[in-house]
């Protein structure tokens, strides 16, 4: 996952879910489409955002188009690790 | 999400992910398939499963074949509220 993503990603941390909600469907309403990432604990919290933007704030114009997870590798040398991470995309 | 569900299905809560993984592992091995399924903060434990199963035990032999969510509503009367949950279909 790089941070260096194009502008219609939204990577999802430790902030307040509804904040990761509003930016997710100011997104929606100008580009079509945004893709909600996250990485570990922060998985549910994406999922959270997803919803809440498909079935609580979009007015039922938006859903949840593809979900993928994958298998990240974190850290350098002999104190790497693996984090599972998210990607769901949500559009019209 | 029924607590009644078929035996294929694998409700990931607060054990450890490895107990998780090979009780996923073993329904593989017997059925050929496992919906493993999560609420709330467990989220990110299910995707962990998946990937380990997937990506570490399985052999190669196993993958992802479909990942849904969705929000359930837990609680009665004033006390309701959301939740979000996930079932990820993994098969070979």
């Amino acid at each position: 996952m790089q941070r260096t993503a194009p502008s219609n990603h939204l990577f999802v941390g430790k902030k307040p879910v509804m904040s990761y909600a509003m930016s997710a469907l100011i997104q929606l309403t100008q580009a079509g489409e945004v893709v909600v990432k996250a990485r570990g604990l922060a998985i549910s919290r994406a999922v959270d955002v997803a919803e809440i933007v498909t079935k609580r704030l979009g007015g039922g114009q938006f859903k949840v188009k593809n979900i993928g997870i994958t298998t990240e590798v974190v850290g350098e040398g002999p104190e790497t690790r693996n984090i599972s991470s998210i990607e769901i995309v949500v559009g019209k």
